[in-house]
């Protein structure tokens, strides 16, 4: 089991992404999701901190909980809820549903029942996906006091008429919900956040990929100097959402550089760009840039903002706007396995999952090198073969893309355009420049344009 | 025949407009296109007269008139021109070509004449349309004085050489320009215009198809109390717009919310919508919006203002520059029977018309509802379940159409963003938003920005 | 051989577009072309005055100079480069290359060398294209002291092992860089640039086609009164220019309305429009409007501007930002046969030629013409006919594209559109508006707005 590191270490951002072994990552990734995979979780509850437990041998996560009755904006923390055991039992007295079989089947939240009926009493509490008689779907009713089961179709099929015996152990009682974050502290107050939710039982894609790419994400960051202050949160979704923003969002609405939801990163599917609100922010400029660049083979989509998802949508709230998108691979509603016994651990994969890895390393890396460059000597170019730069011999064809990167820095380098906007001029990936960026500083023909930190 | 109804009820509008009957408006517009066929019309005389007597039964019309020599403009009234008779007679004595079987045989505005002359004298007389060759061409010669004939090309072709009786018993005199109107008062002083002209003889899609819909149209608003002002227009093309504008432009500009010229609606082609000259002004966002989604099977044709067409040419002229477009099915130019005697009765159907009014009533209903909303809590989502909104048991699938619109009206609803900007980014028609924007607006979740009223 | 004519003539410059023989431009071209095509140009030395003393005959050059160690901006003028011969002998004392059968054999810009060495020794100093064995590349060394040879790869492969004589007879010596203007004064100080180059040895399209157009385009625009003041620049790439706007850059910065780089304009490929680094500027309008009515059935690329290519690198470096585009056929580094001895006077036609210069001269016509009108009677439109400009017959089709410019510019003169937007709007070319703008304005109804020349 990977161990997290301190961030001491000075190694160049570049250099501790180019690193990255996906085989290692890619298998820790999924160690640790089949390690979680078990635990019920829900918005309150043992099982988030269970999972908590659990992440913090990777990331240096600090718990906070706030009480049942704490009021977040319009909403109320609940009363927290724990379940022990579960079941429907046929008149042979066996579990033909068995809450340790499967998480998923308990309409997460349920109260406590234990009690004897017939199939059709029963009926009206037990929810299926008729257009997959495999897969049981995930139900909750948080605010709702109610009870019920989630089952396949062809379980509900099978069941005979006749009186069966219920079981749900649950209690829900005065109690907290549990949260958490870390930070990396960088050169600057200016925050990027990486935000990611625990609240999900058993299901993989959406929602285990997320805090365990978000974890080895806080690792990679851990080993060099950063520039931005990065904040990871860790949070039920919604209500720990609005939670957390509650606590702090004088302090990231001040401070926010960019953001993102972490989720639905663990499959194969092509990447999903969700946009934030503002639909022009730096954050999606830079996720956009990046999916462009990172694997030119793979198609990807780009979505507006719409207020329906993930946790973009406290984020993202009219009042807030900030500047929160989401990076994905196949979205949440978009896939049929979401929110069923379907998405599982074979739903997603090492490979999959470090990828993702790496896009969002590669996100990360392009806030870290966007700046605002101002070229000194604007006019005409510099006599570049002068300063050491240029191929002395004309019309050869050797280093073309590193002589655009270059003509293209002196030419946009404004004080307006930021290196993003010169790559994408370029249509030459971010991380690129770094060699002609540094070359051209030491000539003394580039430099940083102190007025404006790329917004 | 349909009576005028008084603007007495407060029948709400949405309610009004789904108890349009499409086979009784249909039926209601053909017959009166059909009593209005026969007339022979032009820009004065009495033919306008006859017209608005009979629309007087649909609409509660308020007619007006100038006398020659008054000035719109840059226009000067000419004399009013009236005609009872004409023929073209061969040497038997019978008409070949005869006034009586269509108006359209004679040049509009032709001065009198009655002579016998040889074909060869009298052929730079006669117009045809020889690529047609069995449809009269529409000709009209207002401001000089000349006398003609329009017959088919067949017709021509059959004409022996010799001599012909020829008769114009027409007359141009001092007289007046006669024009109409009508107000139905609303809440506000700010206007919606629709302004349809009534100075063709026998040609049914263009022209009478307007007034017809406008008549029907006026019947339906009567019916409800209505938030914006509206003013029917009935004028003569060109001439009796600028006349009219000449009494009212600075009300008008004052006033005007947006505007329509009602014309070419009577059959079943494709709709096409013109835009204003401002291009993107609320006339234009608001139809643009209600062809996207009054039948998503049909093909739609937008099209940027250009200076050639109807009275929008009066409208946007650059001094004036208001925000009226004209709404259109097959485009005055664009169909081979335009100005011809084969845009008859035969070329409309009560499907198109029927059709065509249901979408003009779309268009004011979606100007009625479209207002700017805020979000009062916009910090986050509101509990909605708390507030008796949202379905409680997450997971399920059913009234989502409904979910969207209440989530869009949440995330959008800024002071900035009207009604159809959310209706946009949810894609749905704004007209169906009402359950939901009254839904959130009793929970105290939303209310109008009273600043902008969404122009 | 055509003379240069004094600009005294008053012919409108409609006129003189009229009279343009493509037969007799395009031959002029070609014999021009072949006379300079022999010469040994370089950045420096006696080859440039040999072509500006040829272009004299057909352009009103002014000659100037700047001596060797002249600073402009970031660049110094480099010493005086001269070849007299040069030659590679095998051991027979044959010339197997020889500078008198192509100057693209010598390095541009190569040091004195008279030594024998085996062909191990010689290979480093040879440049070959294996790519196209039959063509000769195109080498410099401007700035770096070093000789070489250029040859095919063919070449190249049947030289046997052994001894070789070689020759440079080069000198580097103290001396001058060698440029040329001329100036079309107009009504007006603001300017329109046509910058090409001189600086190619043995190249056809790239770079002999630019100076052959400009001097035409001169002799075409001597004929008339102008508008606008031109400035003609011929000069060695890069340097050159940096040298010319060292000279003038206040001034032209001052009075620039747009520019064109000349080059790359004498075969029959497609016409390609680089645009300005502003990228919305009045050259990039005017262009572009230009090639999409010069010839509807030719393709057409615009492009984005790209800091590689030719001058206006330089002109549209960022401190300088001028409006400065190039108009060429295909582009350097596009066609394969760019910068080696196959751009040669095969590679370009006098149709070619011919074309391009009619292109210039529609660029430049349309720059006279661009103004911005204003119609004086905005409210509603004209009574036209009352001023004898609309067909006084309703309904017929007859000059239905004179009308539509006559409505356009009536329903867009407003102070704002200048005539090239008119022209877009009506998607009509804006030289064809004369008539119309000439009937309009001696009617009364348009006029010149004073205060916007149209940028």
């Amino acid at each position: 089991m990977a161990s997290k590191k301190p961030p001491d270490s000075d190694t160049h951002i570049n250099d501790i992404i180019s690193r990255i072994d996906p085989k290692v990552s890619g298998k820790t990734m999924v160690d640790l999701m089949s390690n979680l995979f078990p635990i019920c979780r829900s918005i309150t509850g043992r099982g988030v901190l269970e999972t908590f437990a659990i992440l913090r041998n990777y990331i240096d996560l600090r718990i906070h909980e706030v009480p049942t009755g704490y009021q977040a904006y319009d909403w109320v923390v609940p009363k927290e809820w724990n379940i022990r055991d579960a079941y429907i039992k046929n008149k042979h007295g066996e579990r033909v549903i068995d809450f340790n079989q499967s998480n998923l089947h308990v309409v997460n939240y349920s109260a406590p029942i234990s009690a004897t009926m017939p199939l059709d009493q029963l009926k009206p509490h037990l929810h299926t996906k008729p257009d997959m008689p495999n897969a049981i779907p995930y139900v909750t009713s948080y605010y709702k006091e109610q009870w019920g089961f989630c089952l396949t179709q062809n379980q509900l099929d099978e069941l005979p008429e006749g009186e069966y015996e219920i079981l749900i152990d649950s209690s829900l009682t005065e109690g907290k919900l549990t949260y958490a974050d870390a930070i990396l502290p960088g050169k600057s107050e200016e925050e990027i956040l990486l935000s990611t939710y625990v609240c999900h039982p058993s299901l993989a894609n959406d929602n285990l990929s997320g805090p365990a790419l978000t974890s080895l994400l806080y690792q990679i960051l851990a080993q060099t100097n950063l520039r931005y202050t990065y904040r990871f949160v860790f949070v039920p979704e919604t209500l720990g959402t609005l939670v957390y923003l509650s606590k702090h969002d004088e302090h990231i609405g001040r401070n926010l550089h960019a953001g993102y939801v972490v989720t639905c990163v663990g499959n194969s599917g092509p990447y999903t760009y969700k946009r934030s609100r503002q639909g022009n922010s730096i954050a999606d400029k830079v996720a956009e840039h990046c999916l462009k660049h990172v694997d030119e083979k793979e198609t990807i989509n780009v979505v507006d903002f719409f207020p329906l998802g993930s946790d973009e949508r406290q984020y993202c709230s009219p009042g807030f706007n900030f500047p929160v998108g989401s990076l994905m691979r196949s979205m949440y509603g978009t896939y049929p396995e979401y929110h069923t016994s379907l998405d599982n651990m074979e739903f997603v994969s090492k490979e999959g999952l470090a990828s993702s890895l790496k896009v969002y390393a590669r996100v990360v890396q392009i806030h870290e090198l966007n700046k605002v460059y101002i070229n000194p000597s604007p006019y005409g170019e510099p006599h570049l073969s002068k300063h050491g730069i240029y191929p002395t011999i004309g019309g050869q064809k050797e280093g073309r893309e590193s002589v655009e990167r270059t003509m293209y820095l002196l030419a946009y380098a404004d004080g307006i355009n930021d290196l993003v906007d010169i790559a994408n001029l370029a249509n030459q990936p971010a991380w690129a420049f770094t060699p002609e960026v540094e070359a051209l500083t030491k000539a003394g023909l580039l430099r940083i344009h102190e007025e404006n930190a790329g917004r």
